[in-house]
């Protein structure tokens, strides 16, 4: 790995303090900019965009050039992996499951995935993007964790509130238990073709975990997120944890055995710093919503958690996904005043 | 207030610890109830329901008789008092504002409300509504905390992630706190109105409250909060507040000066009761999805907060709102479950 050497992302990640902050936005790879809006427009559908490995490999390349950023991420959806699995999906632009996963039949006849067979686009646009990316920008591979992807399909799309998983946890435990299971070992193997067609890092996406309580984190969700990390050990690529609104169960989370934590903006980086020890490297966490402040006022924020997590292994990125309407000018501003910050 | 006397909910909230666990649901006067269905398709449309005094007490008194719970919650709407202030709402069934409150002249425009003249079916639904209970079942008036109206009228309706008003208090904090400014008043006024006409317990709901960080809880919710609970701190009625998924400033709720917090399923009641001390009543939490499950898991749900909390001046709701498809029969053994468990 050349980069691990010249990349401040990867420096951050194997808990060193670079010379300079690195930083990349979730979702950066997407609407915000309007190259990939004209090539939306132009491509018709988003799921030919997925699908296309020379358009995908384009957009995940577009944020490099536009924004600055320090890393790359695979542009691609959470529930790319669903697919395959038996899961008829359509994107209106949010994802409508032609029948939500609600039964354990429904469960029982979810297929594992065989990613060189089944979704060759992906690992031929991670090929891609690697021949493209300068050494000092690594490329970030992706996958939704268990509990957010079984979410997503018991729900049947996206919803104001998700409570139809939650509801079969309590309704029949066997039944949710073998659904995350299923969804464990997809994410292993999806995550390891990923790795072995060339991705630098790995993130593990859980949006949604934050609806449970703390015992039923650790009773439900835990084990499987230690399998995924644990089966992702030798593969020398760090392995990221993206818990939104997980504040309730903020002291299990070193326990995924991550190397890295990305947190959301209701929790305060200085003090998650001072709770695991300067050996954890955080990632994150302004609001994504403080994107639509003024200039004074976005490199306020930023300076902000500059400053708490200044000398330590951070990794500055949004609290969640950059929306899709954020003014482009504002995301450089927060790049570039990363950027000038001493780290 | 006779009923102080005779009211186990009365009790707990005045911090003694009643012969008997309290017991009502958010939601437990509506959809779960067969008659309320029938009498919805019957009147056709919900604002008919909200709006005709005698439809609305038939149903707030509904689930005393049928789910024998402690305590009556008046049929309303929390935007009930944003349609007097200037807006247009329409229930398809979940709200949509003819026009988003998205700028200062927007908020501006917003008027202050004179119950009396504008929403006199509440208050005779609460007249109704008192002649009819037993003085041992009291009635509790509700209102939405303005940080969660202020989200719902500025995105303009329900959403799978508020984040209109985030993005306007990082963009215009000086409108944003107008628009807490204009609904905090409105607010006091709606709830001293409910009080006068014969509530015998307020409510706030501030069920999206948790999307906000702990600094700027502090910073922009937090005052109104006060200035709402200190408006009716000589009413005579408890004050409760409900605050959802805010468990990352758990130790600031206190500060707001309810009387009593009610919390969501994603805090722990028993540590909670350490943290606060035994003198300040607690109301929750049982996650709503809970009630999906089978009736032993239902009991040794109830039962373990019950054991949590036991000795102590609780009152059992659920987390949220009850679903409006759970079964009948399980809250119904809820219930019973509560009330027969030693205090």
């Amino acid at each position: 790995m050349t980069s691990a050497v010249t990349s401040t992302f990867l420096q951050a990640c194997m808990g060193q303090v670079p010379v300079r902050r690195p930083v990349w936005l979730m979702r950066q790879a997407g609407r915000i900019l309007p190259p990939y809006r004209q090539l939306r427009a132009q491509t018709g559908s988003i799921l030919k965009l997925f699908k296309t490995p020379d358009l995908a490999a384009q957009v995940t390349l577009m944020p490099i050039n536009m924004l600055e950023v320090d890393a790359a991420i695979l542009f691609a959806d959470i529930l790319t992996p669903i697919e395959p699995m038996g899961c008829q999906i359509d994107f209106v632009p949010g994802p409508v499951f032609a029948k939500p996963v609600r039964s354990r039949a429904d469960i029982d006849a979810l297929r594992t995935i065989d990613p060189q067979a089944q979704l060759p686009y992906v690992l031929e646009t991670i090929r891609l993007v690697r021949q493209a990316l300068p050494p000092h920008i690594p490329l970030i591979g992706f996958a939704g964790a268990p509990f957010t992807l079984a979410t997503y399909m018991v729900e049947g799309g996206g919803a104001k509130e998700f409570t139809h998983f939650r509801r079969l946890l309590h309704a029949d435990r066997g039944a949710a238990d073998a659904l995350l299971d299923k969804l464990t070992e997809v994410t292993i193997t999806y995550l390891k073709a990923q790795i072995a067609a060339g991705v630098q890092a790995v993130q593990l996406f859980d949006t949604w975990i934050g609806a449970l309580s703390a015992p039923l984190f650790e009773q439900l969700a835990l084990p499987n997120l230690q399998r995924i990390f644990l089966a992702l050990e030798g593969s020398g690529v760090p392995r990221i944890y993206y818990a939104n609104g997980a504040t309730h169960f903020l002291d299990l989370l070193p326990k995924t055995g991550a190397d890295v934590l990305s947190l959301d903006w209701r929790s305060d980086l200085g003090q998650a710093f001072q709770r695991f020890g300067r050996h954890l490297p955080l990632q994150g966490n302004m609001d994504p919503c403080a994107l639509f402040a003024d200039p004074p006022a976005i490199i306020a924020e930023a300076e902000r958690i500059l400053t708490q997590t200044q000398g330590l292994p951070h990794i500055f990125n949004l609290g969640h996904g950059v929306h899709p309407d954020t003014p482009c000018d504002n995301v450089k501003l927060l790049v570039d005043t990363i950027h000038s910050f001493a780290p």
